[in-house]
């Protein structure tokens, strides 16, 4: 290249981060000026044509058409691009044996219905049930009662979820359904630039999991399947080893824990031990 | 950062980058790769918080539900971080003495009658005359007769245009309007940016300018006013030097070049002269 033609372009990029000099946000300044250089190194490294660079103007565009409140691409593109999984990464540091979190997911996080510890939805969702349980400690082992756990069944849009709260020896039960693989939603834009570049709309199978404990970080974390062929291939880039637990398949006929009668079904059962941070903690990081 | 820490997030990274590497064509594996780099560079650096990061798809989303025919939001965006300017700067690389290309601009370019050498549209839009003149050559000074010149107003919604060939010594003349400075729409997200970041949303004054001729690279440019106070702050950065024009305003009562009646008004003349870039000496850079 030139030298004028590199002088041209880098001359450019001091140009437009100098056109946020006067924002009186600290923040967004520091955002929208990481934003340009990112944006522009990018140019400057694949240098589009202009028809790529409208094509991708234009998937953008397609994106914002096919956005409701059903399906919002963006958050989709975010999350196939691996983005909503390195955000909670950077937000939720390695602390030695706390609950590693994943993605915050496609919802936000609002309240269910209280059941009782060891029940279920009363209309259980249709799939196999899977006896759930496990405990929930601080990162030095101590029990924490009253914990809130909130499960979430994997792949369900009405975002069924079941609640319950740790006994007084930190403990919680409850039947949730074995997750199985299920695709992310493809009849929009990000699902064509799935198909274009080879790629599987698959995620890895999982139960969602949303603890809460005054005084612990909030944690937000997947549990996965042992064995499931999408432990490396999740389209969302969300599994992490440390949550892959056996669900233990159990023959029909197999008592239940609480004395169910599973009416002749298979069942499985999979034991999650739940490790919160301390806020305190997090601060002295 | 601990360096579990640091492994981890680099990990992701080359986790969605190998996600890629089924794809069978090889420009968009190269633009898909390079675009996760630099996304998850970005957000490695600024650390988002989830909400930041969610404030972030809700703005696209926004930008989405914005976007129609007469307002392309995306593209907005772009110009606005210099996106669109860097793109035309990596596909125009300089060329000596060849005129400067700028942004393509938010219309596809079609064509608009063709009117005669000198004159103007029949029913000529409001604002002040301006006679333009020039020669089309190539980079060896040789005049190039028959090329085709389009003349844009800028900050019409509606893209008028007039178009003009050059004569057989290469020179073209037509009667256009001074331009003035004008706001880019901001009625949007990205006007609601612009707003945070503290940024006007104004325009240099100019002229568009189309010029093509077969055998030579097409051009679009800018024409700009030379004492523009907006020179230095354009809102797209589409200004370039080597565009700059003395509009010279002549007294009401000046005879026009051609002859034509004024009514008493102020006119004012520019002169710009055009180099094309043959499409041999572009296939040699």
């Amino acid at each position: 290249m030139a030298d004028t033609q590199l002088e041209l372009e880098q001359d450019l990029v001091r140009r437009v981060v100098r056109s946020f000099d006067g924002c009186r946000d600290p923040r967004l300044k520091q955002i929208m000026v990481a934003l340009v250089r990112h944006l522009h190194s990018l140019i400057r490294e694949v240098r589009p044509t202009e028809a790529e660079w409208r094509a991708g103007i234009d998937f953008l565009t397609r994106c914002g058409e096919g956005t409701d409140h059903r399906r919002r691409e963006f958050l989709l593109l975010s999350d196939v691009l691996g983005a909503s999984t390195q955000t909670v990464a950077v937000n939720n540091e390695v602390c030695g044996d706390a609950t590693e979190a994943t993605e915050f997911g496609r919802s936000s996080l609002a309240t269910h219905p209280e059941i009782d510890l060891g029940g279920d939805l009363a209309d259980g969702p249709p799939g196999e049930p899977c006896w759930m349980e496990g405990s929930v400690t601080d990162t030095e082992g101590t029990p924490l009662p009253g914990a809130v756990l909130e499960v979430r069944q994997a792949g369900d849009d009405e975002h069924r979820a079941q609640r319950c709260i740790a006994d007084e020896d930190g403990n919680f039960r409850c039947w949730a359904v074995t997750p199985t693989p299920y695709p992310i939603r493809t009849d929009g834009p990000v699902g064509q630039l799935l198909t274009a570049v080879g790629r599987s709309p698959m995620r890895a199978a999982h139960l969602r999991l949303l603890v809460r404990q005054p005084g612990f970080r909030q944690l937000v974390t997947h549990i996965f399947v042992e064995g499931d062929g999408l432990l490396d291939a999740d389209s969302v880039f969300g599994v992490k080893r440390s949550l892959v637990r056996a669900f233990q398949r159990q023959p029909a006929g197999t008592p239940a824990p609480d004395g169910r009668y599973l009416t002749g079904r298979t069942w499985s059962r999979v034991r999650f031990d739940v490790v919160l941070l301390r806020t305190s903690t997090l601060a002295n990081l």
